[in-house]
């Protein structure tokens, strides 16, 4: 069967009204919609010669079994988060499904192909994002934490998992899914604006940035509005204010797509008539490597030490998380771009801001690399989500002739 | 009887005794403590010859006769906030006191002399300040509004003041009381740190600072703080953190004690995946000249225009509360600084950030002057609100000193 990209904006249409409504995708992993997503997924692939096996996390396997045990997989997430649009994970679970038909159609590969639908990438019901991916790739998280999470409703993560079938207990059986695996190529919709703001309907994606999470507490003393002289004044919001307007310039001197965000400020006493005396600040800072990640923590405290003593405040560091940054295959990277390059005439390399399930996979060892398709108005968990069907189109080709490249050396190594 | 400064800073600590508790003093309006503090009070005025009335009010009048009905009155206000100072009203009251003592030993004085002890200054139970004075003073705030106010247990202003003996529908006939009034003196800890910086006990107060409170509200747009570009942000964060840091300027170019504070900044989402959205700033700024008190606000405005363009902002602003700068009576300011110089050797002229009762009367158009004496470290409203002994004592001779200049010019005129 030849390749058919528009059969799959057609297909990710019909997803949508089956799983849908006025507010958009409502494909939320462990519910009654989930589930009758995952049941059409099954049906399409119906007919294809494809084993299907759900693993001890819930993560659904389909194996297009080739001349080698040596695995190439194409992932992605069919759940979403409540009020989704109606590409963020499941476009790659529908490209891979067009490309697995095309290269079933074409006889026995020479490596097993693998279509993996990853369980609650989003976390949206209980808050803990990646759960199927880091099961499968041994980073799951404390189980101890993860049976004690609840729903809103107050349902326990273990008890819904178990009317799913899942065992949390077992889930971290699923690391043998991995074994055979050669590479990972999983399709995303960017969720940022940099490849529209460029007019390039697809980049390779280079890795996901490193992150350093930093609660920063700054500590002045309260005084009245009005009988406190400005040059007596110790002024907590001072600090912050300061170190909100400097974190730019120390992404600007990172460069390389270093972004530094002050999330939140919170004040007090928080009231017209006094000076702040307490100012906690949001720091999440990000960057491919993980030296000038270091660096720019490293300057923004300074700048912050030196802002306390200017103002005359005490400022305290707390890392609330971080994570390293994870890259992608270079072998790999040059195949997406190659791939990007034939189908759209020019590629870039952009690193990814959210993690993603291929983060997972990547820190597990397995080749790794995703290409990212523009998303419109860098928009995504909203029903306004969206991307041009004929960048889709492309998405679905470029998806194609990556898999093909990776098959091919795969097969000869 | 002449004046004895010392017997005050006794008299003080008695009452310090009688009211406070190891958290500081309770003499909060409409309290029993508040209640046993008046009694106290009228007991060291027994046997002076003065007549006691309570206006419709609850304010406290304690009438010295002279040949003249026109009256100089010296006022001040014995309840205190919970928790607060030993000095904080009482000192004006108590000082006012050992001055009456020392007139009324001499005779009969030309004009009539008036100790007023104002109800509920602070405002503590019920969260409504200058309940007295601004009733007598005719600028009662809308007594509907009044009618609402409950305290923390839930019980209505209306009918605690009942069990007072004030029947709130009558408490604006209190305005008599200022009929005869050509002067109005009122000594206060300063409640800030000027004369200490300035390492002088006393100074002559030229009036209460003009206020203008905003609320600014900045609006970006929410986005992720991984896939965003620093250039594509519109971060409402940074017009919040430009202004905060620009009002400082502001106010020194305004000079002449210009203030200006911002007291708190709400951020949402507030979330640290996330730019800022909305960013909602308070803004409070004082002074004692209204024109600069316009400029200031102008030039606060003006530049947020500015740092809105530059971010690419939204911005509002929303006026929440403002009052005309109040300025005392110039003669009686010369002589509250002949009076300081006489007993301190130097004086300083400064506007009061914080309202006072003076403010009321002042704005009544009873000619009006305060004088500050020194705060230790600023502190006010707290059990660590302090003033030198010896500061104290200068304080009640330089009130003694003013009373009998304004007396003289009152007999004269």
């Amino acid at each position: 069967m030849p390749l058919d990209p528009s059969r799959t904006v057609a297909e990710l249409r019909e997803l949508q009204e089956l799983t849908g409504d006025e507010n958009g995708a409502q494909r939320v992993a462990w519910s009654e919609t989930w589930v009758r997503a995952k049941d059409w997924l099954e049906a399409k692939l119906d007919g294809l010669g494809l084993e299907k096996e759900v693993d001890e996390a819930g993560n659904e396997w389909y194996t297009l079994r080739g001349e080698s045990e040596r695995a190439v997989l194409l992932g992605g997430h069919i759940d979403s988060v409540p009020n989704g649009g109606w590409l963020d994970g499941c476009l790659n679970v529908m490209a891979a499904v067009e490309v697995v038909r095309r290269i079933a159609g074409e006889g026995r590969p020479p490596v097993t192909v693998r279509l993996v639908n990853w369980a609650d990438e989003e976390g949206a019901r209980f808050g803990r994002s990646l759960f199927g991916s880091s099961a499968a790739c041994g980073s799951m998280a404390d189980q101890k934490e993860l049976r004690r999470l609840r729903d809103v409703e107050g349902n326990r993560l273990p008890d819904v998992l178990a009317e799913h079938g899942v065992d949390l207990d077992q889930a971290g059986r699923s690391r043998r899914q991995l074994e055979n695996a050669a590479a990972y190529l999983e399709l995303h919709i960017e969720q940022g604006p940099v490849l529209e703001s460029m007019d390039l309907p697809l980049g390779a994606v280079v890795g996901t940035f490193g992150v350093e999470r930093h609660l920063v507490t700054w500590r002045g003393q309260a005084a009245h509005a009005g009988s406190t002289p400005m040059a007596d004044r110790r002024d907590a919001l001072a600090g912050a204010a300061k170190l909100a307007l400097h974190i730019r310039e120390v992404a600007a001197a990172a460069g390389d797509g270093a972004v530094c965000t002050s999330g939140n400020v919170v004040c007090s006493p928080g009231i017209v008539t006094s000076v702040v005396e307490t100012a906690e600040q949001l720091l999440d800072q990000r960057h491919m490597d993980s030296e000038t990640l270091d660096g720019m923590l490293g300057a923004a405290r300074e700048a912050a030490d030196r802002f306390a003593a200017d103002e005359n405040l005490a400022v305290e560091w707390e890392r609330i998380w971080g994570i390293e940054p994870i890259l992608f295959d270079e072998q790999l990277i040059s195949f997406a771009e190659e791939a990007i390059s034939d189908v759209a005439g020019r590629s870039h390399r952009l690193p990814s801001g959210p993690l993603h399930d291929a983060a997972e996979v990547a820190r597990s060892g397995v080749p790794t690399v995703m290409v990212f398709v523009q998303s419109l108005r860098g928009l995504s968990h909203t029903k306004l989500e969206d991307t041009k069907p004929e960048h889709l189109e492309l998405s679905v080709q470029a998806l194609d002739r990556l898999a093909s490249r990776t098959i091919d050396l795969v097969a000869g190594s």
